[in-house]
C-alpha cells in the first residue's frame, strides 16, 4: 500500500527527493510553504552540502540518502563514477557526516551497503546495478512504510477525544499518520504547534502540512507550551526523536526538553515516536550533540533580529532524560523508556 | 542622584518619553536597535494608541504616563484642553485601558490624581498648573529611582561570581542596575537572553542594551533555556513582573512560566523584580490576562513566517505559581512569595 496518498505534499517521497535526468532534486523545506521548489544536485558532495544547509531536515535526509543510492547507481552505469563498492561507501560517509546527531540515515545506508556486497562479490550478477540497488532500496522503503503504519496505529490510540496535542518541530510520518488515523476514529482534537526557532520548522512545515490535511492547528511561539498546559488546553505532548539511546534517553530538536519538563510538571503524558533506537548509543554521553553556528539565531528567514555584533547560541538538539518520557513508540511496539534496551540492545541484524 | 547616567540609552527617561513643542515623543522600541527614533503624539488618544501598538512596553508605559501628565498640564495652560481635574482623570483612564494586565501605571497615575486634587480645590494656588504637576511627577519619579537603586542592591547581591543568568523579555531598570552593580562588585557573569517572540524584546531590547554596557550576552531562542540549565551553564533565573498578586502569584511575559518550571526542575533560583505588588489583586483569578491578536505570532518584524491562513495564538503573559518563585525583590525589600501579603496587603497610602 502506498502511504504517500494519505500524507501531506511535504512528506510524499517524490517531494522529499527524486531523480530527474542528471540531477537529484531535493524538496526545499526552507522555501516551503510559499514555494514548492527543489534544490538540484549533480553530485553526492552537493547532496551532502544541501543536507548540511538544511534544505531538508528531520527525517528528510534519510529519504534523500536512499534516493542518492539509486542516483549513484545510475551515474555508475552511465560511466560517470567508478564502479566499485567503495564509491557507495564513500557516498554514505559523506552523507552521514553532513549532520552528526541523527544516526538513522547512517545506519540505514550501512545496512544497504551490506545488501549491496553480493552484487560486487558475484561479478556476473544477472541484474544490472540499477535494478539491484533499486530492489534493495525498494525493500528498505517498504520496511519504513510498514513501520510508519504500525507506529501510527499505536500513536492514534493514545490520542483521546477533545485532546490538545503539543508537538515540537516537524514530527513527520509517524506523528502525522497518527493524527490522520485518530481523525478516522472519529476523534476531535487541536494540535498546538510551536514555531520552532530559529528555522521555524513548526511554522513553515508542521502547521501548513496539518492545515493541508484539514486538521485544527494553533501556531504558538516556543515559550508558550507551558501556558496552554497550565490552562488545561494541552493534554498530550508528542514528538519525533533524532536519536534514542539504549537507556531511553531521547534526543530531539532544541525546545523539546523544556516542553517535556513542563509536561511532567502538569502530569501530561509525553510520547516519543522513535524510528530507530541506536544500539551503539548506551547513554546521553555517547551522543554527538551538534551545536550549529550561533549566528543562525540572529536571523529569521534571512532577516536580522538584532545587531549583528550580538553573540548567538544554537544547540540544535536537546537531550531528554528517560524519566521525563511516558512512552516511546518504536517499530517493535509501544515501550517504556527502560524497555528500549531489551528491545534494541544488541547489534542490528 | 540621576540614575540615567548609568543606564543604557533605551532606559534613559528622555528616550522613553519627552516633550518637544506640541508633541510628546515616545522612544520607538519596535525600531530599536537599528534606529533611535520616536513616535510623535499630539493628543492623549494618540499616546494611548501608541501604547496599545507596543511602541513602548514593559515599564515604558509608566514613564510615558508620567510624561503625559506634564504634557497635558502644558496643553491646558496653552488653552488647548479644558482646565479641570476630569481632563486628567479621563487621560489616566484612556492610558490605563491601552494595555489591561500591568496595573502599575494605572495605580501610579491614580496616586498622581490624588496629589493633584488640592490644586483644583484651592483655585488660588500660587503655583502654575505646569509647576504643580511637575513637582508631583518629579517626586514620583524620584521615588521610583530610589526603588530601582534599593532593589538592584538586593539583586546584585544574589548574583554569584561566574553566574549564568537567564532572563525573559526586557526586565529593565532593576535587573539591569543589578547587573551593573554586580560587575562593580567584581563579579564575572554571562546573561542568557531568550529572543522573546513574537516581538523579540529579548533580541532587540535586552541583548543590545546589555552589550552597550559591555556585559557578556548570549542570545538564545525561547525554547533553549532548559537546554543551558541542564548543561549547568545557567545558574540563576531573573525577570521583572507585570503584576504581583498578594498571594505571591507573578504575571510576566509569555515564556516566563516554562523557564520558571524548568528552573525549579534543575533547582535554579528564580528571582522576580516587582516594582509594585497590587493590593487589589489577591490571587491569579483576579488578574486580567491580555490575549493579543494571534496574527501577531505569524510575523517576525513584519515578515510572514507561514501561510497567512494559519491560526495563531498570542497570550501576552504567563501567570506563575508562587511555589515556582524563590524570591521577590520589592521596594520594601527582598521577600518570599508568601510574604507579599503582609508587606502590601492593604490599601496603598
Amino acid at each position: 500500500m502506498n502511504i504517500d496518498n494519505k500524507l501531506p505534499w511535504l512528506l510524499q517521497k517524490k517531494h522529499i527527493a527524486h531523480i530527474e535526468g542528471d540531477h537529484l532534486l531535493i524538496g526545499d523545506r526552507r522555501r516551503y510553504p510559499w514555494e514548492h521548489s527543489y534544490v538540484a544536485c549533480s553530485s553526492v558532495a552537493q547532496i551532502a552540502q544541501a543536507i548540511a544547509e538544511m534544505v531538508t531536515q528531520g527525517g528528510g535526509p534519510l529519504q534523500v540518502g536512499l534516493t542518492t543510492m539509486r542516483f549513484l547507481a545510475k551515474k555508475i552505469e552511465a560511466g560517470h563514477e567508478s564502479n566499485a563498492l567503495t564509491s557507495f561507501a564513500s557516498a554514505v560517509e559523506l552523507l552521514a557526516a553532513a549532520r552528526p546527531t541523527n544516526t538513522t540515515m547512517r545506519r540505514t545506508l550501512e545496512r544497504f551497503l551490506k545488501h549491496l556486497q553480493p552484487w560486487y562479490a558475484n561479478d556476473s550478477s544477472q541484474k544490472s546495478l540499477i535494478t539491484f540497488v533499486g530492489s534493495i532500496i525498494d525493500a528498505i522503503e517498504a520496511g519504513f512504510d510498514a513501520d510508519y503504519q504500525q507506529m501510527s496505529d499505536h500513536g492514534s490510540l493514545l490520542i483521546t477525544n477533545n485532546a490538545g496535542i503539543l508537538t515540537t518541530c516537524f514530527a513527520e510520518h509517524t506523528f502525522i499518520l497518527s493524527l490522520i488515523k485518530a481523525r478516522e476514529q472519529g476523534k476531535n482534537f487541536t494540535v498546538y504547534v510551536p514555531e520552532t526557532r530559529p528555522y521555524l520548522q513548526g511554522a513553515r512545515l508542521t502547521a501548513p502540512a496539518l492545515v493541508e490535511l484539514g486538521l485544527q492547528v494553533q501556531l504558538i511561539t516556543d515559550g508558550m507550551g507551558a501556558h496552554f498546559m497550565g490552562q488545561g488546553a494541552i493534554t498530550h505532548y508528542m514528538t519525533a526523536a533524532d536519536v534514542v539511546a539504549m537507556d531511553g534517553t531521547v534526543v530531539n530538536k532544541t525546545g523539546t526538553l523544556a516542553n517535556a519538563i513542563c509536561a511532567q510538571y502538569y502530569q501530561i503524558p509525553y510520547t516519543v515516536f522513535a524510528m530507530s533506537p541506536d544500539p551503539s548509543i548506551h547513554t546521553a554521553s555517547d551522543i554527538v550533540m551538534e551545536e550549529r553556528d550561533g549566528k543562525e539565531v540572529l536571523y529569521v528567514n534571512g532577516k536580522l533580529t538584532t545587531l549583528e555584533s550580538i553573540t548567538g547560541r544554537y544547540p540544535a538538539f536537546d537531550c531528554i532524560d528517560p524519566a521525563l518520557i511516558s512512552h516511546i513508540i518504536t517499530p517493535k511496539g509501544l515501550a517504556f523508556p527502560h524497555e528500549i534496551d531489551s528491545l534494541y540492545g544488541q547489534r542490528e541484524k
